[in-house]
């Protein structure tokens, strides 16, 4: 351990972190002179830096007692980045193309040392925004989430395993506990965090807050949120956790993660999909109607669950014989029976995943966290149509979602 | 601690043990001269003894390390007192009416001393095959399973309270694959452990295994049996785990308790009152042919759901502004709405109920475990033609749960 205490790193002490830490400097060559270190931490919560020398690179992620784009006045455990560290080995382990690999995790200064992922990697969201198409998306993220998903449920583990993990992963509490307010709770009560494009969006956000339907839905995915551990989900699957080139697809950031339901992963990633598609007539001008664009997140959003419950159903055929507890081979032994607890299992997964996503979508217009999608949309009343008719879709998901059979039909309902 | 490390007692080293524990050489006022101790563990898992002294008597319960009615061929971790002795004491102080207090509990020798439930307590099963009737047993279980349920749920408590202690209930994991293998896996294939009423039942226990939507529909409870984390239930609430006179209930022996969803309790009592109906007409003679003792049980067993629903309902209207997290009074501040969530809630939990206790019913007609409800009538082809009438209905319940509305509506269903 380089340092004996815990303190927020600085440039300057950062240098003297990785003189001190073999992993690190080696992988620099202990060459300390023409480091670049440059501080990125874009995102809501940590402190982020990337270090480059001639001979290496590495990302240094440093979890503060506090959620960074708040401020101290919102106190978050650093040991998120323990069970950050945690989740990037186990799910590294199960699909490491897709999942930066892990170098160094010190627990005392809540700090990991990752992979560099270099230019030409972005945001997915950045690029989303951009306009530009990544052919290998819907391919990459199904593959993603149905290796980490499957092989962390019991469908592949014993129950022995699976209840270590769950007692491990509970310790992950507060980060669940800021998922259930932002997500859960917040957006269907007056609360000092929300805002939206006011005055545009003032009676919409009053109607998710008057809605009563709306609120018995939100209540039954929040006690699958609390209580279902069903396999270890990232916990934030947004499109601002996944970095992308044309052909490298890759996520980070799962702080969140813990054992809930596979239908919150699933769902951020389609329901963030479906929100970059409501925010595109906002990025339209007179070079691009975004149009073909529309068109491409909409077979990609297709693509993505499709491929998705493709490669689910495969894994659990290929190991329906293996350790997975869950159908166990002496019962589920006939082609016939496989086939309907699948269709089953799928269509429950299905119908999570869409609750999930419109939850996911309607908090990013009227709670505290949005979205660059939308956010890059300057003119207010351009903005405030665009999240509207994201919004309107959203609760129509949320509480018809039972009556949609495939993501086709899913797609289909968006109003043209 | 009286002894430094595991040994199972016998009555000689019992009273050494006695000795050596203040709190129990109290309750007997120091003098062993007069000592009753006798074994009494007729359960499956552990040897008990009852202590009686002028002055005082308690309960002494050692659990070994394999379950006691299968031999030390099935090895069965000792730790389960500790999740007894905590499942007790948590139950006990939300319910100390009707759970025998702990005076005493010791965990290197995987033992606890506790309230001795002096006669006529009996056990509930042995009275409901002698005929009797217990006028308060409906309001007595209904107030113990709503007072327990309610409070250890999400509906009183914060989320980090419930993922702290889910985490701890976490540790029981053997005694939940217990049931997992005895309730949700057995009864559905061929096993060693199964039995049944030969030949008499040999087609019904091959139909069980061959019923595609019967293995279906316990996949799905054998799911949330352990993924749902919903309440800290007692896991194993049959009518052997209750004793009862005329005026008291006690429930004991929770140690399969964990976190997990309600409906496993209530319909782990539901249906042995069902088991307890359909093997009357094995108890019937000529001078009681058990007629009336039939509709009471049938009324007992309404009245245990409908009390139930009551209780909890009540509990949760008087906690709603309290500190549950799962229905935050902020969004759920109005009466229509309060309604509508309390409905849903209450439905999806009857029939969660209907199905776990189909599943109770069918695993002991079919399964290793049986009950002297049905084992008590010596001529195998009556014992057969009741099971039979038992296992039929348990089948219906556990397909066509979801058609039932209310309690009643069920008793309405068993076949004249």
């Amino acid at each position: 351990m380089a340092f004996s205490e815990f303190r927020p790193l600085d440039e300057k002490s950062l240098i003297e972190y990785i003189k001190a830490t073999p992993v690190l400097s080696n992988k620099v060559g202990r060459n300390y002179d023409d480091l670049k270190i440059k501080e990125v931490g874009d995102g809501n919560l940590n402190f982020v830096y990337i270090v480059v020398g001639s001979a290496g690179s590495f990302v240094i992620k440093q979890a503060l007692p506090y959620i960074r784009c708040i401020g101290e006045s919102w106190p978050m455990t650093k040991e998120r980045a323990y069970f950050e560290a945690l989740a990037l080995k186990v799910h590294g382990q199960l699909c490491p193309e897709h999942v930066p690999e892990v170098y160094h995790f010190d627990r005392t200064m809540s700090l990991i040392g990752m992979r560099y992922l270099e230019p030409p990697h972005i945001i997915l969201r950045k690029g989303l925004i951009a306009g530009i198409k990544y052919p290998y998306l819907a391919e990459h993220m199904s593959t993603y989430m149905s290796k980490t998903l499957f092989y962390t449920s019991l469908l592949y583990r014993t129950t022995t395993e699976h209840k270590r993990d769950v007692a491990e992963f509970c310790g992950n509490v507060e980060l669940c506990r800021l998922t259930e307010q932002v997500i859960f709770s917040d957006p269907y009560k007056v609360s000092q965090y929300n805002h939206w494009t006011s005055p545009y969006l003032d009676r919409d956000a009053e109607a998710v807050r008057e809605d009563n339907v709306l609120k018995l839905e939100i209540a039954e995915l929040k006690s699958k949120f609390c209580e279902r551990a069903q396999a270890l989900i990232h916990g934030d699957l947004h499109t601002g956790s996944v970095m992308v080139t044309s052909d490298s697809t890759q996520v980070i950031d799962p702080e969140f993660a813990f054992y809930g339901p596979m239908g919150f992963d699933v769902g951020a990633f389609i329901g963030n999909l479906f929100l970059a598609y409501f925010a595109q007539d906002g990025h339209a001008d007179s070079f691009d109607d975004r149009r073909s664009y529309k068109e491409w997140i909409l077979r990609m959003t297709e693509g993505t669950w499709n491929l998705f419950h493709k490669k689910f159903t495969a894994f659990w055929d290929k190991h329906k014989d293996g350790p997975g507890e869950a159908y166990l081979p002496a019962i589920y032994n006939n082609p016939e029976l496989q086939q309907i607890v699948q269709e089953k299992f799928m269509k429950d997964l299905f119908h999570d995943t869409l609750g999930f996503g419109a939850a996911k979508m309607i908090r990013r217009i009227v709670g505290v966290a949005h979205v660059e999608d939308f956010e890059s949309i300057k003119d207010d009343s351009k903005r405030a149509e665009c999240e509207r008719k994201a919004l309107d879709f959203a609760k129509l998901l949320l509480k018809e979602r039972r009556r949609f059979q495939s993501i086709n039909e899913v797609v289909s309902a968006i109003p043209a």
